[in-house]
């Protein structure tokens, strides 16, 4: 069988403020400087979902592009786009909404609710930084 | 003489949220939808500061780019980086910070700063839509 | 007033082949080449819609973006998109699907059904070649 | 010995179909929607080629990237440029051409004739979603 | 008759330094800095031709893309991709090899030998800025 | 413990020329063609540098990103940027500045000066053609 890996890009923005509650205020300045703004500053995120699997020697697709992104849409994209990651996302209520957290958030939004096996993350914060994760 | 237009591209990321004081809740919410969120959202904001001249027979310059990217840094990047725009830039205090208003924000903020006449400021908000603004 | 220019991109994907009607065979084979293909080859388009006018002092917009994309999908890219040109798109029967053409068709279905004021299009036809045009 | 990979992008468009021999016409439209379109569509394709290997100590190369690029354009984009992937290409008679499959089919076109190991095949077929391939 | 702005863009790169012969060589480290280095220092540059004209209502065409690529290859790119600006291009002999003085000259060597007239050059020397010209 | 990757991307641009000091200069003129102009050409290099370590709890980062780029800043691109390869960077004195030496080269620069540990490198010598090392 022939295994193939299948990608998605996907857009959403959003406002956070680098902030750890294990700090006090002045090491939150020093450790985070600009980006501990309070009142927030914001990016556009893009998104990058890969999955892996066999091609089906039937549709000869690994998935169907069409319903890997309506559900990354449901799952992800409709939950953080135009959110606040500090106030607006239970799941980063005790965790800093760096992008090393939010794309371990992500991988748990959908890795159990994919066609086929989630293989890796990319999360664009700025068009010049990036990070990705595999599950691991 | 020789009239070349130079534009150089610069970032900067910012918190926003679509609110205007002329319109009550109902109107700020339905006018501006997701946009709206009280918490505010935000975006990666390209820059592209274009100037025009003769070229100086001397140099081969309109301008110096390093200039005019020091120029645009101190004037516009330093001052909305890692802001929000609605709450730390009192020129958008009594504006709603859209695109539209920024630009002419931004405008203001080089047009006699400048080495060179200021001709067009592109603005992007995020990689699929931007604004345009010549100062008329 | 102040004027300013506000422009969505949006994306379509279709088929096409580059043949006159008023052209043999033998002269479409040679002035269009392989674009002559008559099993048909294809594009990504991309398309950036330009508007221009006054920004509403009440919602700081010249244009709601969520409205001109939505207006976009409905009027250009639900018609082309998945499409084939020559034999999909009565607008362009008589004629050749060239960008140059395809424009101009666009450019009909927008003008009388948009909030403000058409200004310019650009129409990506690869990543190295566009065509733009402003209704003249 | 050191290794580096080497990669090469390239570019050509083609016409096709999403249309599998194994299923009915309605199974058909019901899995591929508006990709089904018997009038077929089209894409620009971006294919990434990567090679491994050891840096020659003389040249400093793993590969000559004008000779990767040689090999690419003659077995590769000369025969899938402008061409209908449905009714031009024999490797895909017997099957759909997602490009799921047709990665497949460049690996075939390149593994035996490049002078370095095939590692890796990326193929984007729009800007916003692309598929890997690395033999297995 | 339908005007139609159509852009073809090229890649060449070359090295350069910048040096004034009107300036000692003091001015010439103080007002070029790093890109004075005497060893030379290069870029990738992209070029975007645009011509426009009217539709050929026969062919659909304002120009052939092909050929647009072909001239643009032959008298430019093949005269500047690989080369020392400084060097190797006479036209640049008794002038600073800016952006501002390389895209004037692009201009002299394209602008008497289109099929169409020649309306703007947009040349990137870096992906964060560029210059344009419109021969005024 | 959660494991991430982060890259930071960073621009320079240099002068090189192809050149082997283990060839004749005919073997060298055959062997790299224009490269191999003895008065160099030049590039935009984007150099992606990839760390990978575990989420640190309380800071939420793997690294600090304006700490990486600081590093990168102070060790690869004040170092090669506006620079001749050939000439400038005793790193490369004995071998030819191919992209795949300078990856190597970068790789030394920067391995034993991170805070986490250096996982991958990838340099763009032209926007369409990349080198990938991982240190082995």
């Amino acid at each position: 069988m022939t295994k193939v890996a299948v990608t998605k890009r996907v857009h959403f923005n959003a406002a956070h403020r680098l902030h750890s509650s294990h700090l006090s205020d002045e090491e939150n300045a020093r450790t985070f400087g600009r980006c501990n703004n309070p009142n927030f500053h914001g990016h556009n995120y893009e998104l990058d979902v890969c999955v892996e699997g066999e091609v089906d020697p039937i549709t000869g697709y690994v998935v169907d592009l069409r319903l890997l992104k309506q559900i990354v849409t449901d799952r992800v994209v409709d939950y953080l786009d135009h959110k606040n990651l500090n106030l607006d996302i239970p799941e980063l209520d005790k965790s800093n909404p760096t992008a090393e957290n939010l794309v371990v958030v992500i991988w748990g939004l959908l890795k159990d609710h994919l066609p086929q096996k989630l293989c890796k993350l990319v999360l664009w914060e700025t068009p010049r930084s990036y990070v990705e994760y595999s599950g691991e």
